[in-house]
């Protein structure tokens, strides 16, 4: 089961030449599930880093597999299937469906960074695993 | 009373620095507004195409004025609010609130391009107007 | 002759299914030659905003019309015209260009954003134009 | 040596409330980066796909790796450092950089999508090889 499932609009505007969606878009949509879900848990991502005197909860890699296009004019929902916690940063694991259709699998890895002598660094992710986990 | 409203989700990323909405993306969601109308009345943009034998309903205008920041993490009711025809274009007019804030209004003028003798034309938009006014 | 010109790549990724430019890109490019105009003559908008004790150059209206499509894979001159200075805004007038062919012509109308009592106003646009004009 | 590098313009707008990169723009720059490379070897995308028949070179797997945030108002230089063959499918490992900083790291494995009894479907990469190899 899901852990958290945020429906996309799949747009003409979101679609190439070749007429499927323009890859990037997919990541953007990616990123838009993550905060749908840090607002749903946490009331978003501003208070949370309040809460936590960070900066923000930033990628360090993020990796989509690609299976079948997207339809435009249908909902893509998009899920949260999993969230892996170890010392500096935790992975969102991700699935994509339209119907019975899995258009994609992926993660990102994020970090939760903090300024530390003027400079961004990434600390520990403990505390967002209790808010979040 | 709205022609039609869609329901547009306002994420973290869609903001800029300033920490309010990047302002071409609410040219974006009045696009996919105007295509999200098409699939409800007419099954989509393709079929519209097919069914008047034209490349697109392309643009040849479009505006928006600024009222108040729309907030992330909250949905934005995107509304077509009239449609105005004459002889080669329509105008498509919106408005946008979250809850009791309006946040933008604007237009789209719009044409229905035809390939003639190799170029793209503005040909009459009635047989538009009929199927969609 | 233009205030200042600002090359934009024009990618396959920027069209629609149509193959045509998606149009909310051409604001999105009308709104990078306003900044990269800013880093030219003062460093950027955060270093802009510092020394006016600002939040942002934030946008109260924004229009494109746009005359022909522009092509794939060639560079687009995207040009501010002029700009039109007033109480508390200004206007800044668009041109791009691919080659011979006019893209698009249109203005953005922003004003200079100040927090007052904890909400933000529109100031005076005169130190702006001490600046930039 | 880079195969080939792209020249990006960071600006304000591809900039998130956190000050750094949105970084679904960052794929968008590595898909930017591959059509550029494209118009500079065999005149772009559409040719290509006219010369072999097919419908795209579409997206199988993206990756990005995140380094260093990129600063807004500098080009940044896309690079394409190898690519490699195999049998269905060929791999585009990219670099940026911001001078001596590396920003990413990552790369786009893509397909040569011709249509079959109506379907998409990824065919030889040997021919695309050739070319571009």
């Amino acid at each position: 089961m899901s852990i958290f499932v945020n429906q996309v609009q799949v747009s003409f505007g979101d679609c190439d030449p070749a007429g499927i969606v323009f890859y990037p878009n997919y990541f953007r949509w990616m990123d838009a599930t993550f905060h749908a879900f840090l607002h749903d848990r946490v009331g978003g991502h501003a208070k949370l880093c309040r809460d936590l005197g960070a900066r923000g909860l930033g990628l360090m890699e993020a990796k989509l597999s690609f299976r079948l296009p997207a339809t435009e004019g249908r909902a893509l929902e998009f899920a949260i299937e999993a969230i892996e916690w170890s010392g500096r940063s935790f992975t969102v694991n991700y699935r994509a469906v339209q119907g019975a259709r899995v258009i994609l699998e992926g993660y990102e890895r994020r970090g939760v960074f903090v300024e530390k002598d003027g400079r961004l660094a990434a600390g520990d992710v403990a505390p967002v695993q209790e808010i979040l986990g």
